[in-house]
């Protein structure tokens, strides 16, 4: 038997809380320790056995951790911390600013590289499983088009934008999928959408005590990458209405790729997810990802990776005779 | 500038007729010839400046060729010509026969590696695309089940295994999928199903004359692999009808991962296929495919390959760094 694979979490928000889950559903992992910015005796984590340490601590534990999963948010913690981690640890991580992905891609690589270590970046549903099937869809169908509709749903990393806005105290951001754009896309007539036209947003926000709202609202809907393309509503409510109506983190979406194979011959590849929690579902495919990031590094495969490059078998802890007998 | 990947076809029914076209969609490849057991002047292609070979003479086209994509059928054809074509080419396949995919593993795998040829097996939407999704599915949530539903769509495998029964002069199969069983899984039930309450099978088929109608009928319904779990109806018809009501193929189907993150949370994955034409489908696959085994071979990863070895960015014309800007 193989020994367990030995992880480390680094932040414990709603991200690393799914990690600590998806990893207690994994026989073949351990969860080493979580390491945290804060006081390390705050952290409650859900198995009370697992220790918690100060992130500060971290570069003692190379020894006694194979996979480090990043669990910060992509527009203040990871663009630090990524390349950072990378020079010490084989990573995984969620960058989703999608704009900035080449650079933070050269940046981990840079860091990566030289120190043997393999780093697995922006790695979830999207990107992630949503960037495989446009990827997938655009090279068995050239000639079409593909579609991303994400929501309803609260987006993670739209909220952790929000909430890094000055004056913004709490706040929630959910995606709407416009239904119509979709069933155009469904009926094969390959629309040409603005991305104004296929989502709006919508802004939950509780601001700090003696917080201008007019200020906070502009900086939120001019911001540029994540809400400046949309129309963008910002609703102020308290802080008990947040608690109470916005707990829930669900998401979701779909990708469709519409091509045609020969002239008037349609083909219609199609992945929906349905999640009942966005940070759990994200945390589990980093989980299924910190698999293949030891699996690569021990194959002498090291530097920046991405979800495009790594072959789907890695992510199983079934041998790969097994796969091809049971799923192939 | 690469030079264009040069492939060829060996055997030209509606799939070696999809590879064609789906070659003609890509501009990183060339198609250098089609090889066939039938006389060459017979066979007509949709662009007849490709010049048509006899299969007896593919052994001097080794250094003309990059990948050869095998058109032939899993029951008859490929156990034989898989494993003599990966010897001499880096080879992609469409063998469907799931049971038997261990078994054709091993011997192309003997075939291609001590040759140091790169040979993907089974490759298509199931065994394929829809593998992956299972693989996907129960790597990331593994705690859940998986639920794959085929049709209503005509299945080329099926129809070739009633095709090759003797007093068969012709025929179709159709599978179609049991929708309140699907709606059962889409709702979260996680309901146990056997083979025979997914779906049921219809054959439409013209008799060789002086045929034994109940002795052809038995051989059908009793196949393994193919029909013996199934409910399976035969119905004989005349060639005339069946040119005229079963002559469009279409096909897709569906593979649900329902599984649980943790206590009360629910995650749906779905991935659907809705198939104006399964052979150009299929094609299609094996041409992205193709390009992947070449790619391999250049990296001297040789032997046998499936889908789930394979890199999902290795299927893509484009360069690493277009697809992590545009795609991931």
């Amino acid at each position: 038997m193989q020994p367990k694979i030995r992880i480390g979490i680094a932040g414990y928000g709603n991200l690393g809380r799914g990690v600590e889950m998806a990893i207690a559903q994994s026989p073949d992992m351990q969860l080493v320790g979580v390491f945290s910015r804060r006081d390390p005796a705050s952290v409650r984590l859900l198995n009370a056995d697992v220790p918690v340490y100060a992130q500060d601590s971290i570069a003692q534990f190379q020894d006694q951790i194979d996979v480090l999963i990043l669990c910060g948010g992509s527009k203040n913690d990871l663009p630090e911390q990524g390349p950072a981690m990378a020079a010490l640890f084989n990573t995984v991580d969620s960058f989703d600013t999608h704009a900035m992905i080449p650079e933070y891609y050269a940046a981990i690589d840079q860091a990566a590289n030289p120190a043997g270590k393999t780093a697995i970046l922006s790695v979830g549903w999207d990107p992630g499983l949503f960037s495989l099937n446009r990827l997938y869809g655009e090279a068995i169908l050239p000639e079409g088009a593909t579609y991303t509709f994400w929501g309803k749903g609260l987006s993670q990393g739209h909220s952790d934008a929000v909430r890094r806005v000055d004056g913004v105290k709490a706040g929630v951001q959910y995606t709407i999928p416009a239904e119509a754009a979709i069933e155009r896309v469904r009926n094969g007539e390959l629309p040409e959408l603005t991305t104004r036209e296929k989502h709006k947003r919508e802004c939950y926000v509780v601001l700090e005590e003696g917080a201008d709202a007019q200020a906070v609202e502009q900086s939120i809907v001019s911001m540029p990458h994540y809400f400046a393309e949309y129309d963008t509503s910002v609703t102020f409510i308290s802080e008990e209405q947040l608690q109470r109506e916005h707990a829930a983190m669900p998401h979701g979406g779909v990708v469709i790729r519409s091509g045609t194979s020969s002239a008037g011959t349609t083909q219609v590849m199609e992945y929906t997810l349905k999640l009942g929690s966005n940070p759990e579902f994200t945390a589990a495919v980093l989980v299924a990802y910190a698999r293949a990031a030891w699996r690569l590094n021990q194959q002498g495969i090291v530097g920046a990776q991405t979800v495009l490059d790594v072959a789907p078998g890695l992510l199983s802890p079934k041998s790969p005779e097994a796969l091809r007998k049971e799923l192939l």
